[in-house]
């Protein structure tokens, strides 16, 4: 069994509309095949232009650009709104975030995340000619549990769902819990060594099993779908 | 930056109750100051024998139990069953498990998690005099994304949550999303080397900050206050 090792991309700086990002990435290390590349949203939104003016002293400025970006209000208290956004993500805000951001500004997610890293991937591909794994993540609450945790919000190169259905376990017998949703395991051990405030952008997970490249899309893979999910 | 390194503890064999896994983990690897040691619940429920006979051609009896371990059903769709247990985890089917175990049993959480990952941690303190922060970790699904990733049910050593409430980004705002719960991601981070079906109960997280670690419990700050909960 291989060891993973994980370790920030130091050599990013500030992000700027317009900013080349996905060459600055495949320019800033070498990476090897099956290294999975992960990427904080709030650097892809900021290349991507996904950051609007707001008035810092009116709550409601706030307020209107998370209900622009939500398709949906599951709940709301205080400040706090939990909405469905388009690609489907159920998350504080709409993803809408003011921290990191030059002041007077908040960063929307990207519209197309899985785009996004397929983006970001084929840049690395065809400056490196090495095969990668690309996350674009982002910091979720969750429900009935304190605390946040960085999760995938779109990939490339790397399915979103390892599903181990049809296999057994060490002693033989068929696995009940089947699929494992490799993506977001992947975005929260690469926030360990991003942290919140160090202001790392990007990380790289090397280590990965070759098993776990391929096709697929977070937002096809890992959306649940309203009429299979208990708490809409 | 540190890098951090994950690797699986490969010397551990099955486990039946009454084992010493504490001392059999703490006589498995040579650990350093700052490493975090992530056990699955499965052998900690197996070596605390928290395992019981089932008949498994019988539904209603897989479901009895999970009624039992649970003290407050949420959900119910088919044979699945989201339960608030004990320790106040919601999760499904009250963490009863068929996987990876003999046949005919089940496993049970530990009755106190929290104090599973306190003894191991003692263990491995008085025989290695290495300060290390030990997680219990269990396979968890969520509502609104497809597939499951693990998390921490117990822990000792090493803070659950990572409190960056009035710390600055690096623009020198005040951090918006200030609780990282840093547990969860290293218990996510351990799955990836563990796997499901190879059957390593537990993996090193090498490279953790210093500043992580200090005394604190999951179920007292992780679990979420219910009146503070918005999906309950």
């Amino acid at each position: 069994m291989t060891s993973l090792q994980i370790f920030p991309i130091t050599g990013i700086g500030e992000i700027a509309p317009g900013d080349d990002l996905a060459g600055m990435l495949a320019d800033s290390i070498d990476m090897l095949d099956h290294d999975v590349l992960v990427v904080t949203q709030k650097v892809v939104s900021k290349a991507e232009g996904r950051v609007v003016p707001i008035d810092v002293d009116d709550p409601r400025g706030h307020k209107a650009i998370v209900e622009d970006e939500s398709v949906r209000i599951l709940r709301r208290r205080g400040d706090l709104i939990i909405s469905q956004t388009t690609h489907g993500f159920v998350c504080a805000n709409a993803g809408v975030d003011l921290s990191n951001i030059e002041a007077g500004h908040a960063a929307l997610l990207p519209v197309d995340s899985d785009r996004s890293a397929r983006r970001i991937r084929d840049v690395v591909r065809a400056r490196q000619s090495v095969e990668v794994g690309v996350i674009i993540s982002d910091t979720f609450g969750r429900p009935w549990r304190r605390g946040v945790t960085d999760v995938a919000i779109g990939s490339a190169g790397i399915g979103p769902i390892l599903d181990l259905r049809g296999t057994n376990d060490a002693l033989g017998r068929e696995l009940q819990v089947t699929e494992v949703c490799v993506v977001d395991e992947i975005a929260a051990a690469a926030d360990l060594v991003m942290g919140k405030s160090t202001g790392y952008p990007a990380a790289i997970v090397r280590g990965a099993e070759a098993s776990w490249f391929r096709k697929g899309s977070v937002v096809d893979e890992i959306v649940r779908d309203p009429q299979d999910d208990l708490f809409r």
